[in-house]
């Protein structure tokens, strides 16, 4: 029963305390352009094609998350504009994007292969995300649990 | 413009196509539950609190998009109810799962620390999610790159 949202305290499960931030189809489009380099929001609106009330309300949850951050700029001769800003909190949500990628990539594949890829920025070589081990060593899927946080197991 | 929900073409961005699937939060809760071992269709609807119809027509998407599998269970004396269960690409979302999971021990914590842990089945030792290169190497997040569709681009 904790993931009622009318429940007083916050979700024991981290999943569902995330999907709070970011479980929202516009909040992940938000941050995969952001992740792309996208700052302005009339750039966001253009890329994106998203209504500007609706985009402007999901970077108000991003910023109050503490996943982007709102500044300003200024061209010579207009006023002040918007930009948004990814914190550590929302670059290291990078990890959660490429898993999503990743499986689009496999199971949802587009014909001719895939668009785009993760890629080591220095040696453009490919990378994926996997389970590690604590030795560094990558551990298969199979062999490793998630399980669901004790309040909601039955018995 | 590919984001667009009345476009013809699948979207370009592997991210979006996967969103067409999970992007949204009961996807992801059931999901959790499915991992956890939740089969049957009453022990969704205790777990998660959500209401039966919301249920029932998450759970057929999520058979549709090929995530799941509905079966069927008779307890004694009893008529025949329905179940579900991970399928392989059900089964490969436990990264995106353990991902999300991750971040959210990280930055919205619980006073305490996590309540549960990605661990190895096997050894019950930690896990963590994490960038991987060709040789099995883990890769530093701020060296991978993940970058928006090409049609996705601004000039």
């Amino acid at each position: 029963m904790t993931s009622k949202a009318s429940a007083p305290e916050p979700p024991v499960c981290a999943i569902e305390r995330s999907l709070g931030v970011i479980g929202e189809r516009w909040m992940f489009l938000i941050l995969r352009q952001a992740h792309a380099g996208t700052e302005r929001f009339a750039d966001f609106e253009a890329a994106l094609g998203v209504a500007p009330n609706i985009l402007a309300a999901r970077l108000d949850t991003l910023v109050r998350a503490g996943v982007m951050e709102k500044r300003e700029y200024r061209e010579p001769g207009q006023r002040a504009r918007p930009s948004y800003h990814l914190t550590q909190a929302g670059i290291d949500l990078r990890l959660v994007l490429g898993a999503i990628q990743q499986w689009g990539d496999q199971y949802l594949p587009l014909i001719g292969g895939p668009v785009i890829a993760r890629q080591n920025a220095t040696t453009g070589k490919p990378v994926r995300v996997g389970f590690i081990d604590e030795h560094d060593r990558p551990v298969d899927l199979s062999d490793v649990s998630i399980s669901a946080p004790i309040a909601d197991q039955k018995p």
